[in-house]
């Protein structure tokens, strides 16, 4: 099983999937002629998703969030401007500063990969960028970032100021989003996508919600109708059935909960997370392990960090299949293995 | 109607229509995993397509063929290198230029907007740029090129040649591609669309044929999973049915033959086309003719050179509404009107 990307387990609803295609089969008979390049009906569906008082304005759309960052690198950053980011996070965001010409500088972050208002503003006054960008929760650590930092580094920072929320929808429940900060902000953008919460990784949506002069500079450097009709038309479908689509998203917080105390009671150190994965520490020697499980036919994660791997929350059988397998291997502390005993037998 | 565009005016068939969606909806069931990132299948039907022995290491896509040509401008060109064109030529060859830092060079040609070998050679001699871009048929002259001039350009040029192949299918039949010059050539590129010969133009779909080793160049500046799952399963549907969707290509061949022969009659100055549509001089105030022709509901394209207007080729209902609403403004020489005559009244 394929728990390594960090993508939703969960298939589309049957009848979610019916109507999707229901509207598919609409955009097809006029799929002779060009979409329509400002993806109207598109950005009201993410707007009334969103909520916040926001409108259409306020909302832009591309091939999934990395288009989206790639497009704000395109409009603020490029040749002689830069891009901070705090790592270890996204490992696309230094690919796509590169690919626009843009400088890639690696901020510091705190003990176990947190980020606090100062050490934020700290880096941001020693390395004076044009671009911030922050991952939250972050990527591939699952850490939480709090409004206070974020607003910090606004305040901090005299250019855009870019929250990328793949994986929002994951945090607790009541948990304010980056969106509260909108107003008064012109500065900030809040990056989204339907890959994850809404499990359409293979449709290609990303978002991002923004005050309407930064959307109109996306505008400039977008590729004319970049957005087809199919993608519009299946975007808009699943919005209309947020609520079930959404149901999943309950689920996978269980199992990312089960997964954190689980490989602590493994012998793992955990990370907080705020996302649909896991970042555990205390392992010996990662490549061996992963080699292990994909052996029991487990996929997951080396994202590089020593010591650590990464794992998606499945379904509940997924996550015990992980959980079944990784005891198998033994204590990673070298106490008496209970590789023998079912884990997970309480969920 | 819309006849400003370039767009393929006839619907997709109904059963093609039917096939794709039943694809689309297979798609949508495992859409929450992240697409094929390497989109085999569809390289394997766009291979098979064009055929001239072409594999799938040949292949390449993206979303549009302005996407495969910014990928080109990504992996070739970029600051510090030019790309160079002749003008009047498809016009978001600056702009994706300027998008990726690559100067443009504006090259010249002959008399009625030909391109012969001599000039091309000519002009690449002494505008030594990093990359030719070749459009034929010509966007929005509409002029054939020959294959004369395209490996003469090639041998002239020390970089990548593009030839941008968008409206080949509306070539006389039997009239050689740019894809017979393919092999020993690795610095040839040769691009093309669904969105023109199959009326794609709604789900975004361009493509090229290559040497493998500049697929491999054009992989390393794409995002990853640029292609959805729902437009891998699309195109694959659509070329899955070639010959019926290729079926329109021949009719809107006879319409294009139609305007140029009519414009003449009415007085104009049509010039020659290997495209879906007809760029037409000899108009006084291209202004006041677009003006006029919309306000009979007819949408054409001022395309910003001198007394020329261009117009897409339509069904024959749509090519004699154009021509009829356009002979009810007068003759253009002043000459005695036939505005009263019906207008195709022979086909």
């Amino acid at each position: 099983m394929a728990l390594n990307v960090n993508e939703n387990t969960h298939p589309v609803p049957d009848d979610v999937a019916a109507d999707i295609v229901a509207r598919v089969a609409t955009a097809i008979g006029g799929v002779n002629r060009y979409p329509d390049r400002e993806f109207t009906e598109l950005r009201e569906s993410l707007a009334h998703y969103l909520g916040h008082g926001l409108t259409p304005e306020n909302i832009w759309a591309a091939n999934g969030s990395n288009e989206v960052i790639q497009q704000i690198l395109q409009a603020f950053g490029g040749p002689g401007r830069s891009l901070l980011g705090f790592t270890p996070t996204y490992s696309m965001y230094p690919l796509l500063a590169s690919g626009t010409g843009t400088v890639w500088l690696a901020g510091a972050r705190d003990a176990e990969f947190e980020l606090s208002p100062e050490t934020a503003v700290a880096e941001i006054t020693r390395l004076d960028p044009d671009i911030v960008i922050l991952c939250a929760p972050n990527n591939p650590t699952g850490t939480p970032l709090s409004l206070e930092t974020i607003a910090a580094a606004y305040d901090a920072a005299r250019g855009m100021v870019v929250v990328d929320e793949a994986y929002a929808e994951f945090m607790p429940e009541g948990e304010p989003s980056a969106l509260t900060l909108l107003p008064g902000r012109p500065r900030l953008l809040v990056s989204r996508t339907m890959s994850k919460a809404f499990a359409f990784a293979g449709a290609r949506v990303g978002y991002l919600a923004a005050d309407p002069a930064a959307v109109d500079a996306l505008r400039l450097v977008r590729l004319p109708y970049h957005l087809s009709a199919l993608t519009q038309a299946a975007a808009v479908g699943a919005l209309a059935h947020s609520d079930e689509m959404l149901g999943m998203v309950g689920e996978i917080r269980v199992q990312r909960d089960r997964l954190v105390r689980e490989l602590a009671g493994l012998g793992y150190r955990p990370h907080r997370s705020g996302s649909n994965f896991v970042l555990f520490g205390g392992v010996a020697d990662p490549h061996a392990t992963f080699e292990a499980l994909l052996a029991q036919g487990v996929l997951i994660r080396d994202v590089g960090i020593p010591g650590h791997l990464r794992v998606t929350a499945g379904t509940e059988a997924e996550t015990t299949a992980f959980l079944t397998a990784l005891a198998s291997l033994g204590r990673p502390d070298g106490a008496q293995s209970s590789a023998a005993a079912p884990v997970g037998s309480e969920s």
